[in-house]
């Protein structure tokens, strides 16, 4: 089949690769539509130096084999985390922070930069019949931006900036301000800005706003800067949340972590059911994120373009 | 009189530095003992570049002068940060972080490396007669150490470590422990664990730990490379407490603190009350933490002494 795939960092489509095969818990899916994200991006630039396999992980899918039937045919999402189901970690918090996980084109699985994917049964997902392809490959991201509510009492009160106007960013601006949040969304450049601004959010440039000026801060701007500026920015007292992964270390202040007693909590994947209700039922803004689709045969086109700056959601149809 | 003064960054003895006069809303105090903390050796290399005055914040003293009799004469500790108490973070969460603050021996207020000092009067704690001198010294540290239970719900069960066993490391242990933690007290080398040891705390050397191995990391250090031990012995989903306020700046993988979805608390100033009431009543080991005293007219040998590594609470005496 075909298959983008990534080996020591190095890029490779790959019309011969095996279509893989379900073991007894797992299902076989057709991937229909898949995302690139920004930790695709930074795997490729070693942030995940051991990953060999297919890429991605953002997807939307139908099962062609099941052991349950009544999964057959049905349209699914699925979350990307596989644990050991017997460890102390999986018992009582879950897959995610299982210490022998494996996770759909990051770690130690293949992903779904191709034309079929397997995965364990239990991590599907249905996607409602009135729920497109195209709203509901964003399942994974809006998850992980509903993570920091599972995370964080947040109060509607509190003065919250998100910096970071990017694939992710956007969707966690929205989210916060759904339910009621005081958001402000940051970035570096104005053209950055239009779209959220155009949604009615508020907007502004990072610089434009004095040290300690807001009570939350969520950082999403996927570079080692933006976390000294989510500092800055941050309280006394407050809170601030860290949603980049990227390669390598990243020079901070701790001393304004300490003197002003911030909390600072990193956040990763969060819960399918909730975004799935939201994007049916929400007015949140998707179709505005998506920049560029191409063929999955054309995945290195995609790819460089996902990388270029201000660039938002490009998509692969295999 | 005699104090001992910094000055961009130089130390000098002073014996005809001006005796402070109260204003209104404030007490003369005598000072009869104070103590060198990591905070007056860190101002010293640059941690607080522009204060210029008396060193020093931890003290015991006696009213002399007050527009309220009723504290003329009395034994006191007090707390170190002076509100502007007009600001709205004074009004909503006390002095400690008001941008406006002065803090004793720290910023813009002379300190207690003295003969006398001067703060307002709603800084004061009455000192019990029962608790000596020598013991109610340590009263700002234990406040420090308790702050930690102020911030976090900490549980009883959760496999605790405390990494520095240093003058602050020394009583963040002893705290956690009476309240029944699982705690052990992580050092780089075996002869500083053998004091906490002979109480019966569980002690070890921080690189004999796994990765991952506790849920709740405290880190004492007082140096750079201790956020990277504490990252590394914290478990996903684990809590993390900062103590440590240092010059410059230190180098984090925040991949760790994001994928492993960690909470890192930065820890300040604490609550004075229960500190002294936990010197008069408990069983707190304080006596063996002080390693030498030195008259105030000696407080540069004095400074020598408490930079030695390994060493601990070394106090003045005016």
């Amino acid at each position: 089949m075909l298959a983008f795939v990534c080996s020591s960092g190095q890029l490779a489509l790959r019309r011969d690769y095996p279509q893989p095969i379900p073991q007894a818990d797992e299902v076989l899916v057709r991937v229909t539509l898949a995302g690139i994200c920004a930790t695709d991006l930074e795997i490729v630039k070693g942030y995940v130096p051991d990953f060999s396999g297919v890429l991605g992980h953002e997807f939307v899918g139908v099962v062609e084999k099941s052991a349950d039937s009544g999964w057959l045919g049905r349209r699914v999402v699925a979350s990307i985390n596989i644990g050991c189901q017997t460890c102390e970690t999986c018992h009582k918090s879950g897959p995610e922070h299982c210490p022998n996980r494996r996770s759909l084109g990051i770690h130690r699985q293949d992903g779904v930069f191709a034309e079929y994917v397997v995965m364990p049964l239990r991590n599907l997902h249905y996607v409602p019949d009135e729920l497109p392809d195209e709203r509901a490959i964003f399942t994974e991201p809006l998850a992980a931006a509903l993570r920091i509510r599972e995370q964080l009492a947040i109060r509607p009160s509190a003065k919250t900036a998100v910096i970071g106007p990017g694939r992710l960013g956007l969707l966690v601006a929205q989210v916060l301000h759904l339910a009621g949040e005081d958001v402000t969304l940051l970035g570096r450049r104005s053209d950055s800005l239009a779209l959220p601004a155009s949604w009615g959010l508020s907007t502004g440039l990072t610089t434009d706003h004095a040290d300690n000026s807001f009570d939350f801060v969520v950082e999403v701007t996927g570079n080692e800067a933006g976390l000294a500026e989510a500092l800055r920015l941050v309280r006394p007292l407050g809170n601030l949340a860290l949603k980049s992964t990227f390669a390598g270390g990243s020079q901070v202040d701790l001393t304004k972590i300490v003197v002003g007693e911030i909390t600072v909590t990193g956040s990763r994947c969060g819960p399918f059911a909730p975004a799935l209700r939201l994007l049916a039922e929400s007015t949140l803004h998707t179709a505005p994120l998506i920049t560029a689709e191409y063929p999955l045969a054309e995945a290195e086109s995609a790819f460089a373009r996902a990388a270029l700056p201000g660039e938002l959601k490009v998509l692969l149809r295999p």
